[in-house]
């Protein structure tokens, strides 16, 4: 059961001018369900895409990272079967997928993006996917992100406009994935797009703030995956960018989109009950805020506390320690949303444990370490551990 | 439940000449439980001593480092609190406990050691363990492990005996927790004495070959706690080490005093079925090989793959990927214990699921990575993650 998250309604999602959608049943895993999607991109469009840092890296994301280098003109995605740990073989098939699709659409196979998502270390039915590609239907981006789901028990889609000094721009993206935690299931996918007009190269830098700042900043149980892909479209049949202020603007625009979309995948993290915002502050360099924000959203037991409501306050001091920084632990501030359950690094005098099991009991809650020491900040969102996350992991295949 | 752990018994464990074993309840957390060990070691005893590298550490840990510096002449514990995140408070409370057995037993309060395992961030009752020390009485070293224990659902303690070339050596060790992985139970204590006649220096540097290649090899969850202590004790009341073959005879044998007692942590670790030993072979160098071993071992998905023996290839290969380590991975061979998975990366094309699955339901079984590119190698012990262990972790404190 996903955390505060409602599958996106249709009409609040924006078209965007110069990305066209197609879904189609191509049978991969199972029959009578989507699980391949097409976008089809206006002529001009300056596309970025981030990948996983995975050694075993699928063969899509090695097709998408050579292709990437060309003009952009589609992207096909199937869901099912992840063809991931497959070789040169699979990377072959991936090939296939690419030049049937540019056959279709009268562009050069090295003009498409695969992506895949689904099973590892099974060979890809490219057979099947080509054979679907006749069937393919136009549709909107609700249906799009229903298309790209493999585990995830809600569709995950945002949508916002943003004025810039020519005009409003769009922004639409749509998500997959229950955390970096499904290498079977082979993870997170994200897709965003936009009609404003900017360059490849400023794209590339808003694609890499945005991804830092939204699905490099979450974690349901630290695996990262085969096939990890974040990309971003810019049509530019809308708007131009024309002054540094519009670039900063579509740029927040994105990151506040990337950031719903990585939210919606912590809310639907596997057997979350929790959604939780470390924040951590005043540290010397984002770099060791992070380290210290993902000791404590990878740890076990702080994550087990979580699910408890236990405000175990030595799990998450025990975490701080760990987290490879060298600290002056005498200096650390520690608060459960607003409570201040720690001083200078030991249990604040005036904190009564009810005051944050109070606190913790919420859906959502923020747990905030102060390292007083810097400037710096970083803030990661993570969930719990449950009972069913044992459950889904240890049943997922039988 | 333990897995293949049976408590061991008294006439197992040789006694070692110059180490005098006293016990008594002190009530330091509940009445009526042996929750206080004091040894006292005889003048002129070799100790060294390994300590957690967590920040958070207990003020006993740092007590104990300034205090090695001197001759030892006694080591006291007490379970029940840790003695951690107390601040400037709680290294007071801990010099008290080492003045007072100081005078008991006319020595150095600088020449005691103190170690405390418990609750974390509650104050130390110091007046209690003094006020305990008169009634402290002689014990054997079955009863010494059932003083350590916390959670632990069996006690730990193995002994064995070496030939030198003056005589025959004993050593004996104790060692209490469940993992890496209590910061509230405060972790992992292990002392090993031995009566051989041995230096400061040399005792120091086998105690850090066996610490890596025993304690610093286990991990439950990857949690690292703010008390874990490993302590080395040579009286000298035995036969002296008298050559370099007695030296490799020596460490030899109390490194594997120190497995078995590492080994039995991870046997008795929180909601444990299965005991694994990960096994990465033929790296370039130990220390990548001990990375890749321990992205397998801290996996939560490989772990509950472990719980539900299901032999997830995906899983396993995907942390390899992450392990950090600049890999060619079509050169990675798997292996679950005999059965050659996948091969080059990809699966093995005669492998057959049922014989990993067959592996897999055996309480005990290797995983073995094969990297294909040096000559280094390097073994983690660990355990499943099961129902159990969030069920421990969840309502730890309820």
């Amino acid at each position: 059961m996903a955390v505060n998250l409602a599958a996106p309604r249709a009409q609040d999602l924006h078209p965007v001018a110069g990305v066209e959608l197609g879904v189609a049943m191509a049978g991969i895993k199972k029959p009578g369900r989507k699980d391949l999607l097409v976008m089809r991109l206006a002529p001009g469009s300056a596309v970025a895409g981030v990948f996983t840092k995975n050694r075993f890296c699928a063969a899509p994301v090695l097709l998408c990272k050579k292709n990437l280098r060309n003009l952009v003109r589609a992207l096909v995605i199937n869901t099912g079967n992840a063809n991931a740990g497959t070789g040169a073989d699979g990377l072959k098939r991936a090939q296939q997928v690419c030049a049937a699709l540019a056959v279709r659409l009268d562009c050069k196979p090295a003009e498409v993006l695969p992506f895949s998502t689904g099973v590892i270390m099974e060979p890809l039915p490219a057979e099947r996917i080509v054979a679907a590609m006749p069937s393919l239907k136009d549709c909107d981006w609700a249906v799009a992100a229903e298309a790209i789901m493999t585990t995830d028990t809600v569709a995950k889609a945002v949508s916002t406009k943003v004025r810039l000094s020519k005009g409003e721009a769009t922004i639409t993206g749509i998500a997959k994935g229950a955390g970096m935690i499904r290498p079977d299931m082979a993870t997170m996918l994200g897709f965003v797009a936009t009609d404003a007009g900017v360059s490849r190269a400023n794209l590339s830098r808003i694609l890499k703030g945005a991804a830092q700042r939204s699905f490099n900043s979450i974690t349901v149980d630290g695996d990262t995956s085969t096939n990890d892909s974040f990309v971003l479209i810019a049509t530019g049949k809308g708007p131009a960018v024309s002054s540094a202020k519009d670039l900063a603007a579509l740029a927040a625009a994105i990151e506040s989109v990337s950031v719903q979309l990585a939210q919606a995948i912590v809310r639907d993290g596997e057997g979350a009950t929790k959604f939780v915002t470390v924040r951590v502050e005043r540290g010397r360099s984002e770099a060791e805020c992070r380290k210290v924000a993902y000791a404590i959203a990878h740890s076990p037991l702080v994550k087990t506390a979580f699910f408890a409501s236990d405000p175990n306050l030595g799990r998450i001091l025990a975490a701080v320690g760990y987290a490879g920084v060298e600290l002056d632990v005498s200096r650390v501030d520690l608060f459960i949303d607003q409570v201040p359950v720690a001083k200078a690094g030991a249990r604040n005098p005036a904190y009564r444990e009810e005051q944050a099991v109070a606190a913790m009991k919420k859906p959502e809650f923020t747990v905030r370490v102060v390292l007083n020491r810097g400037k710096a900040a970083a803030t990661v969102w993570t969930c719990d551990f449950s009972f069913d996350y044992v459950k889904i992991n240890a049943e997922y295949r039988t």
